[in-house]
């Protein structure tokens, strides 16, 4: 997606050349019109698929999963971070260890948003280990329901997420692939 | 706003007089079509106001805010919560406390994406003490950019948020005011 690695080029800083910084359109600041375009893409990517579901994980995700379900005519689901004291109907779990952070968080979604009968795209900002994917994935086998695919704006290939996803046999469409960061320099795939 | 009184009414659920669980449609689970109208409204309310940027706070408010931005044409900033390992330029922080986890949190926005210039609309899921919306209005005076309105979905007006917004001069206007939850029975007002 052109405009998505343009942007990305002209925006984004390279940390220790493994973090991609792109908090002033993408996960911090959010450059509505640029979403809408992103949305756009994922639906042309999935137009095919009969989706019931877009599903993502706080925080990042849910802008963007937000717009694009204008273009599915859908409802989104966010799973939440650790336990919250208002989650008190029965709830499906997994464990998602972070990189970032450098621990394990349990993330949760209730049973009543989810059935046998949803087709689920997920939504993220972000594919770099696939953790936090594989977590959604696990939720949506305890549910019954059928990943129809992943939709991702930034994948860094340099990391196991893409393969994570593919063995499992699920669709990833990423919109901007990056093969490399190091020496402070963007290279797309 | 009647549509979304009338979908509190038939799909929330009351906990012990005083937790108002909307998550099958508001703060889990999201209807993007309610999404748009609540983002119709507040646009509505807001016609008058030259809104140059929206701002809220992670998880829940994300979802909302940017569906809205798109009545108004300009970006969202959503503040995060706690410290990020790749937040590295800098920062305006304040503290928040959390009723509903018992304890403080920090929540940060890179100085970068807010200026002088700005005329912000906060927008925010639910209003009951008012802290957190504090806590933007207070990184707002950091930044000294002007706070052109608060938007809430649903406010409690049975605590005290309300009152401390009015009483710093802001406008406040809130979609759904509840009045009270006492005996499990939803009262607006």
């Amino acid at each position: 997606m052109e405009i998505l690695k343009n942007r990305i080029l002209e925006c984004a800083e390279v940390i220790d050349g493994k973090i991609l910084k792109v908090d002033s359109f993408l996960n911090h600041q959010c450059d509505i019109g640029l979403y809408n375009r992103i949305g756009q893409e994922f639906k042309n990517r999935f137009a095919k698929s009969d989706i019931t579901k877009i599903l993502t994980i706080e925080a990042s995700g849910i802008g963007i999963a937000c717009i694009t379900a204008q273009y599915f005519g859908v409802p989104v689901v966010f799973a939440k971070k650790g336990t919250a004291s208002n989650f008190t109907g029965e709830i499906y779990k997994s464990k998602v260890y972070s990189f970032t952070k450098e621990k394990h968080y349990e993330i949760i979604v209730a049973k009543k948003v989810l059935s046998e009968q949803d087709r689920v795209l997920i939504i993220d900002d972000f594919l770099a280990n696939g953790n936090a994917v594989r977590g959604l994935i696990d939720i949506l086998g305890q549910a019954g329901a059928k990943p129809e695919g992943v939709g991702i704006v930034i994948e860094k290939m340099f990391q196991k997420g893409r393969h994570e996803i593919i063995k499992m046999g699920i669709r990833l469409e990423s919109l901007a692939v990056i093969k490399s960061l190091e020496q402070g320099k963007i290279i797309f795939e």
